[in-house]
Formats: C-alpha cells, sequence, structure tokens
C-alpha cells in the first residue's frame, strides 16, 4: 500500500529535505526510521525539496510498504525512530497512482519576522530578524499586488531550471501581530528561492526603500535584479501541501 | 548607575537563572558578559529565579556600574557577548535604591501546551506535548476560580521556605488557539513550582479527571498532595514582571 505522511521539522540542523552529497537530510533520517522499522531500504518520494535551514509544518512524503501497520499507527512507530526535531503529524494510506509532486497541488507558505531593536531566544531559529521599523500596511498591498497568475521571473533565484516561470497565487498577505510580522502566500507551485525573494522584496518595501506599487513593476519587469535580496532561510516555513484532486480524502 | 535590563532567554540548555555549583546558569552566563564588557565583576539581582528548563520573555536582572555607554546602548554591547538563545531586551537607568525582588510586583507567566497526536518539532522546547484532548473550557472555569488572594500551599513543592504562603492573584485564564492551549496567569507572587502545580491540576481537570469545581476544593485543602502533578518545566515562560511603584518610568 501507498503511504502519505504529513511531515513537521525544523529545519536549523539539516543540510536541507533533500539528500545530498555533504551534509544530513531530513530525508535522510526519515529513510533511516523507516528502514529501521521495516528491516529494508524504503524509496521515498516527497512533496517538496525545502532549503538547508529552512522548516515545515506540513511537507509531505510517500512510499510503498507491505506492512501490517495500520496507517495512523504507522506515524507513532516512525516518530519512535526519530530525533526530536522531525515528527511525522499525520499518516494516511493514498491510491497506489498518488504522486506527490506529479499533479495539482496548493501550497502556503509562511515567512516570519520579528521586528523589534533585538531578537527573542524562544524563538531564534524561526524567525527572520529586523531591526528597523516595517509599515506592514504597505507590505501587504504590496503582497497582494501578486495574487493571480504572473510570470515570477523576477522573483527567481539563477539556475532553476523549469518549463515556466509562470505561477498561479491564490493568496498573499502581510499581517501584524505584536513585534511579529508574517507574510503568508498560497499558490500552485514555487519556483526556486520565489518566496524568500518576495520576502526580502517586501522588507524593502516595508522598511520604505521603494513604495507597494514598487512591486507590479518588479513584477512585470521579469528581471532578478529588480527585486530585493533573498531573506535568509530560518524564517520560511512551509505550512501545508494541499491535493485538490483528493480533496476530503487526504 | 543602576541599570535594569530585561532579559528573554531559551532555558533549556541551562541549569535555571542563578548560579549553582552544578552547571552552567543563564546569571553565569550575563555575568561573564558583564565582565568582560566592563574588565571587572558585576555583582547582579534578579527579579525571579526560574528553574531549569524554564523560559522568560522578561526576566528582571539589576546591577550598577559606572559605564559611560548609554542604558540603551548597554543592550547591544552585552548582547554582543551573549549566547543566541540569551537576550537583553531592554535596558533602562532606575534609581539608586531600586531592587527587582524587595517591593511589589506584578508578575505574568504563561503555560504552553500542544494537544494533538504528535509534538510540533517547531516549538518542541518552548511547549509541553498532551496527546488526550483538554477541554479548555473547563480548565478555563477552573483557572479563574484561583483569581483572588488566597493561601496556595496545596500548589507549593515542599521544601519552600517563605513566612506566609498567602499570594493575591490578579488574572488567571485559558485560552485555546488551534491545538495550542495557553495558561496564563498575573499575580503578585508565586510560591515554589506553583504555575507549574497550576498546570499540572488543570491539565488533569481538562482530560476530566475531575470537574472544574475541585480546583476551588484543592485550593481550600491547604494539602500538596490534593493538587495534580507538577507540569514539565519546558512549558512555562516568565512573560512580564512590572513594578507598580514606578509604573510609566521602567
Amino acid at each position: 500500500m501507498r503511504i502519505l505522511f504529513r511531515i513537521a521539522y525544523d529545519g536549523t540542523g539539516y543540510c536541507g529535505f533533500q539528500s545530498q552529497k555533504n551534509g544530513l537530510a531530513i530525508q535522510d533520517v526519515i529513510g533511516g526510521a523507516l528502514c529501521d522499522l521495516f528491516g529494508e531500504p524504503v524509496k521515498t518520494m516527497s512533496a517538496s525539496r525545502t532549503d538547508a535551514g529552512v522548516h515545515a509544518e506540513g511537507n509531505v512524503l510517500v512510499f510503498d510498504t507491505e506492512t501490517k501497520i495500520r496507517p495512523e499507527k504507522l506515524a507513532f512507530a516512525v516518530n519512535a525512530r526519530l530525533p526530536e526535531d522531525i515528527r511525522i503529524v499525520r499518516s494516511v494510506r493514498v491510491p497506489d497512482d498518488f504522486h506527490p509532486r506529479f499533479q495539482s497541488t496548493i501550497k502556503t507558505y509562511e515567512y516570519r519576522i520579528i521586528n523589534r531593536p533585538h531578537p527573542d531566544p524562544l524563538t531564534r531559529n524561526t524567525e527572520m530578524h529586523y531591526y528597523y521599523p516595517l509599515d506592514e500596511a504597505k507590505m501587504d498591498e504590496a503582497a497582494r499586488s501578486i495574487i493571480g497568475e504572473h510570470d515570477f521571473l523576477s522573483f527567481c533565484a539563477a539556475g532553476f531550471s523549469s518549463k515556466t516561470t509562470v505561477r498561479r497565487i491564490y493568496d498573499a498577505r502581510v499581517t501584524r501581530s505584536g513585534d511579529r510580522i508574517t507574510f503568508s502566500v498560497t499558490g500552485s507551485g514555487f519556483l526556486y528561492n520565489m518566496v524568500r525573494i518576495l520576502a526580502g522584496t517586501l522588507i524593502e518595501i516595508g522598511a520604505g526603500k521603494y513604495p507597494p506599487e514598487e512591486m507590479k513593476r518588479i513584477l512585470e519587469a521579469r528581471d532578478r535584479s529588480k527585486a530585493g535580496p533573498t531573506a535568509v532561510p530560518k524564517g520560511l516555513v512551509l505550512m501545508e501541501i494541499r491535493y485538490p484532486d483528493y480533496e476530503g480524502t487526504l
């Protein structure tokens, strides 16, 4: 049977989600736990290869197994073999032809900023610290201007290979709660470093470097050099991945 | 001049706030940073000696110095000498006779619980995980019954030496946001382990072990054995310490 894991992790200690030549990846650690549980190597497929230092509340991993353990109990069995910074938060059976990447998905990311003179030690690994005051209303206005289907070439890191740089954004907003600013964005897919470049650009707008309307002009320029810097990885959290074709069954 | 630091820290890696024979204390680390900055040992006085594993968003530390550095700049100078899990978040000058403990204070604590099948790796060090469903409305009802001036002997760990076990609670409440339950309590002072024993008792009420009205009976019994267990330290955060006699000046 094919099993889908929803996975949460603190990416601080890892070289990213996907196995790499140098460094320990989250996929390696989960693979090791599955191998220990089943007594043989297990091939896993993920929905999103998050970068080093990036976190998740709900990345998706899929694999096949002949185990007799019930799907919802598998999460406990695997968690017992994982370090505290990685947790399987949900485990369900999916159709045998389900693939986490090659079908329509809706992904939601958050980029978290603490905006005050000094960072907060309690959340130091999961938010970016920004000293100067940020105007969240301007950031929100700019964020909303990317909603819709656009070519996001301006917000894509060099070296990205994809058939198209057009993506559909369903929702994008910036909210503040006390000293904390959150940029939330939901879309059909994201280019390499796209959310972090969007966040870096929104921060420049919030700091008053250019007005909110500039966001639209940057988008239309289709030129990476027009956008802001790539914001640090630790502020980024992959919140959720939804599969519209399987809505209600996963 | 006398300086007051508001301090935030992740208590995970320390034996508590106050210097001890075994293990590294938060006070030791800050003392070392001050000694490095000023070139001589500095005697510090704290408002609250939090236990090993307990966190703070706003503990208070006071010391005297002849430095020429302006109070608000001192935070930056000391932070540059501190590890990431300890931050001075505010620094102000206070009257020379100000003592952080021997005067009227209003302290606010939070006890944080994540109530779902699996813990969250992103917040694993700053919240307690509780698997079984908790009824936050019952917990809130029980929490509110401790508001007022009472003898909290039932909620005090053995070995505590104080003239009186009577304390005044100004506010106590339990709220839920998704899978997260927060017990917030504000009072004139707290006995040893008091907030954690209150939290442990509220969890038993939330789990249905006894009804909310039992909280009042436990309080009146003046008997530690009637209350619930001491909840684990990592869920506890000292949020704020206010000084009513200096309100508006600190």
